[in-house]
């Protein structure tokens, strides 16, 4: 791939216009100057809300920090995330505390019974000290299911020690979470392999 | 947080509802056979498009597999995420090949002559058989500013061989880059804490 000279006045607007938007991005971050725990949803129907938030995870860890996962629906199938973090020994505190799909169990009493206990160890890691960053995996399935109550949720999750960071994942978060979030991303759905007959494959989905 | 008891008649609603959900699940799983390597695209102007793409990288070093990584656009700077990957030896082969964003290099004939380095060295990793899963991060922007040609771009990827995943991130993909792709995810903002006066923090941003 050979470029083509660059014409001298198609590089000085280059520099203009880019030496515009620096002082822009300048005042931008300059603007900015508090630090605080965030609350953070991944949300949408799109792929990606769980993998960014062990991407964040794995953010956390490079900088000798530990973090806390709980799963609140998927059951104990295994999954290459779970195997990687344990490069990182008891940095990452992994919890699985589901018991598979809300439509494998098909049992309302022992879906909500999961939840209950999914949350006990959440606060657990979210009262731990030495834990930068906790992960709710799959919390706002249990919430839309109404396995847990939403405001004793949000009334844990808001009087979180300040420098805490907790990141909430699954569709169809709840308004009120959206609300008391810092945070929030939707992952939209634009093209899907699925949808072309592609099956869920190692490394990717699992 | 005491969960009222279940009436008897709601956890049949319930299992009932679940029952039927678990049967088009099963249709939707068994309806899918083909494996491929995928190209996938985050982009969109949310948070956690990079960030999902370490993610899959840390699903796939799972499985004892090897990872590329070329970042186009970022420079030099210190990121949690590159020091989290060396845990994993050299399955993870990170580049970064960028000099920072363009608003700080000001130079065209510098990000275009950066940009082409940055290719050659992504086909370079795509040609290694040992590798499974390559991240081109920022290539959006590349593709944007035009320092690289797209239809070339495009050849190259989709010329790969047939089971090796590839990734590409950064805001505003291309309209013919989506239609090459299998998968496509738009990170949308729906809140953001630094419009909150929240500046980029250890962990979360970097």
């Amino acid at each position: 791939m050979i470029n083509e000279p660059i014409d001298p006045r198609d590089a000085e607007r280059h520099r203009a216009k880019m030496a515009k938007r620096k002082a822009v991005q300048d005042a931008e971050v300059a603007s900015k100057n508090i630090e605080k725990g965030l609350l953070i949803v991944h949300s949408g129907p799109g792929k990606g809300k769980s993998t960014a938030a062990f991407g964040l995870a794995l953010r956390m860890l490079g900088y000798g920090r530990t973090v806390g996962i709980v799963q609140f629906i998927k059951g104990a199938w295994h999954t290459g995330e779970k195997d990687a973090f344990a490069a990182f020994g008891n940095r990452v505190k992994w919890h699985t505390m589901g018991e598979g799909f809300t439509w494998e169990t098909q049992d309302l009493a022992r879906d909500k019974a999961a939840a209950e206990r999914a949350f006990d160890k959440a606060r657990e890691l979210m009262d731990d000290p030495a834990v930068s960053l906790v992960i709710l995996d799959e919390l706002n399935i249990a919430l839309r299911y109404e396995y847990l109550d939403l405001n004793d949720v949000i009334d844990v999750l808001t009087s979180r020690r300040p420098d805490l960071h907790v990141v909430i994942t699954g569709r169809n978060a709840k308004p009120a979470l959206i609300e008391a979030a810092d945070l929030v991303t939707e992952m939209q759905l634009v093209k899907h392999h699925f949808a072309a007959g592609v099956k869920a494959q190692v490394g990717i989905e699992f």
